[in-house]
């Protein structure tokens, strides 16, 4: 789905017209950073007059702001620059995991302005307490951002599950199942809010919005195809084709925790055995050095202490639980042809260890021969608001004028 | 990557609104296989007049031919109906597999109107060789398919193996390597036809223009996202989602036969070890039995025999193989949830026997408990031709005027 980027001519439709054209401008701005009227009417091929107009509009409405004044190097009086607002509409994302609950308020350009994680356990319990304390903290974040003029117009929430028109249809680590999640938080957060406007609120898999934000704010240059790995309690999976998300038939595409590595191997919690999360998911890990598999993100540093300090049992069992990723990695990429394969989420800190055995397989197994390290990548993006951030972004960004979401494609 | 079907205003240049609105006339009769001026006009969006004016532009070019009456049940006279033409420019596809190779000639409406297979093996002699034997059949395909009006204005060439930008970079099981495929074959084909204007050549994998075949000319139904196993000497896949084919980074995406099934499994021609070729390729499956895994095609009619008569030895085979088939299958679509996994080549006449090992992988492995066993379909294209057939019409569709070759979205 590409975005047509040629203005419309004028008889397409007065309303439609304007819309596109606005967004063209705005999209300018998102990819430049910053911009000048002049420029970005040679980047668009309208008039000056034209983009003036569409300009000053995006001005009133809040989206942009005009600052100081930007030689062009041609002749002719020097612009005003314009950059995306830091003020006005907002996205708030908020992540609901195993063990933490995080929120983050992104401003118009997609900087993480506000965020907010609770560390908390939210296996088990009834998904109306955890999407209510999820609307309490993300209240907090908004209140917040708002004493500093930023107004958020719309919410996504991460999740890690199958997410399908707005309902988790199965997120087994959480114990989930048919929860209609975003009508429940919208609710909770309304009422957390009075007197507010209730915002519109959409659910995505949290791989995939971590994804994203690695694409948008991570460091993978030109690479706008990859198969992004979030190694959690579950393993998390998101394919981004050509910049944009690979959803599949059903909105399930990426889930690589179940691609199987060992079929006679041990029981998965989807029922099946020998899935990659059983050799590779944050429990697995504690599990082969010992430690308490409900040691959480504490466990998951100490390993990385243990395998720091050379422990070789440690390094082993992360070799092995990398030979493991090797494997359906190599598979995923023989199907996919991705660019590249990011590791994200705890295989970010312990890719040192895991990366080396990973690549191995991905060496001898991907069959194109054009198999090189450099494809293996450490996700640059760290912490517990990654894909809030992601789905803050996500959210602002598909309210804007249509068109301008797709800024970075 | 959809197509933007709205007419385009007047003022869009004149030479690409013709040319736009061109292809949307086309693809109407191609999408409705007979279509009045009256409901062009008003499936597309333009005045009558326009409309007429577009289809006496495609009759003369011979796109189009004008038959009969329809009465359309509303006032006024009957338009005459119009059709893609039955002669005029057609498409050439040429398939060189390990041990056939095959022309089909297709008209504009896709209709297979000429085909030919030479049963031959291919394996492991210099590929001019058997690009010049290609050329040869082809022009043979060419000839007859000249006495009946039929002119080839574009050609493409379906190899098993890694194809970019012309060159197969790999294809194991032929033994070809690093081989410049179109400029080759381009070459053969206009030495074989002297006399005739040389035709533009592309070259594609063989599973991808299969899958498109089938797409196109099979029993999909609404079913627009699919991945598609060909049973061969080697395995082919393909990925066609959301009517479109997906070729990954590199054009190297649907290797299903180089996922790994078990890691310690034997030495496959890729290198690697325990990949799914080895244990449902054609040669494992007459390995598997006892016959000669030479015996290619008629070795398989030979198992198929065996099978329906209840040979315990040979449906314990293709159990096993199904299971393995069912292995791979279940990762690939965790990986990509398609809506649909369609078995092609060999695996089509030996479905009965794998399909319900694979079912039971199938249903125990993918995650989102969304597996039915309506979504593991049989091919309903057989032969040594499809993927000629496949690749003549993707010819002849990408020469259309702009637009009109995405006929099938």
């Amino acid at each position: 789905m590409k975005t047509n980027l040629a203005p419309l001519g004028p008889k397409a439709g007065k309303e439609s017209v304007r819309s596109h054209n606005l967004s063209l401008v705005l999209r300018a701005v998102l990819d430049e950073g910053e911009a000048t009227r002049a420029g970005i009417a040679s980047r668009v091929g309208l008039t000056r007059a034209a983009v003036s107009s569409l300009v000053d509009e995006l001005i009133d409405a809040g989206y942009l702001t005009e600052h100081g004044k930007a030689f062009s190097g041609q002749a002719g009086r020097p612009g005003t620059v314009l950059r995306m607002s830091r003020t006005g509409p907002a996205g708030l994302g908020v992540e609901i995991n195993v063990d933490y609950i995080s929120a983050s308020v992104v401003d118009l350009s997609g900087a993480d302005r506000f965020r907010l994680t609770e560390h908390t356990d939210n296996r088990g319990g009834p998904p109306a307490d955890a999407l209510g304390r999820a609307a309490q903290l993300a209240a907090r974040a908004l209140a917040s951002a708002e004493e500093h003029g930023l107004h958020a117009v719309a919410a996504e929430l991460a999740l890690p599950g199958l997410v399908s028109g707005g309902t988790v249809r199965q997120a087994p680590n959480l114990g989930w199942s048919q929860v209609a999640a975003e009508g429940v938080f919208a609710q909770a957060l309304a009422a957390a809010r009075p007197g507010h406007r209730a915002l519109p609120v959409t659910a995505e898999n949290e791989a995939n919005l971590a994804a994203l934000a690695e694409l948008w704010f991570g460091g993978l240059g030109p690479r706008r195809s990859f198969l992004y790995v979030s190694g959690e309690i579950g393993i998390g999976g998101a394919l981004v084709v050509d910049g944009e998300l690979f959803r599949g038939a059903h909105g399930f595409a990426g889930e690589i925790g179940h691609v199987v590595v060992r079929p006679d191997g041990p029981r998965c919690r989807c029922g099946a055995n020998g899935c990659l999360e059983q050799y590779a998911g944050q429990a697995a890990l504690l599990r082969a050095v010992g430690l308490d598999e409900k040691a959480g993100l504490d466990g998951v540093e100490e390993l990385a202490r243990r395998a720091a300090a050379g422990d070789e049992a440690t390094v082993g069992a992360l070799e092995d639980a990398g030979q493991m990723l090797g494997l359906a990695l190599s598979g995923a990429v023989n199907l996919l042809d991705p660019d590249a394969v990011v590791l994200g989420g705890i295989y970010r800190g312990l890719a040192r260890w895991l990366a080396a055995a990973a690549g191995r397989e991905l060496a001898q197994r991907v069959v194109s021969g054009l198999w090189a390290e450099d494809r293996l990548l450490a996700a640059s993006l760290a912490g517990t608001t990654v894909a809030a951030r992601g789905a803050a972004a996500h959210a602002v960004w598909a309210s804007l004028p249509r068109g301008a979401e797709s800024r970075l494609r």
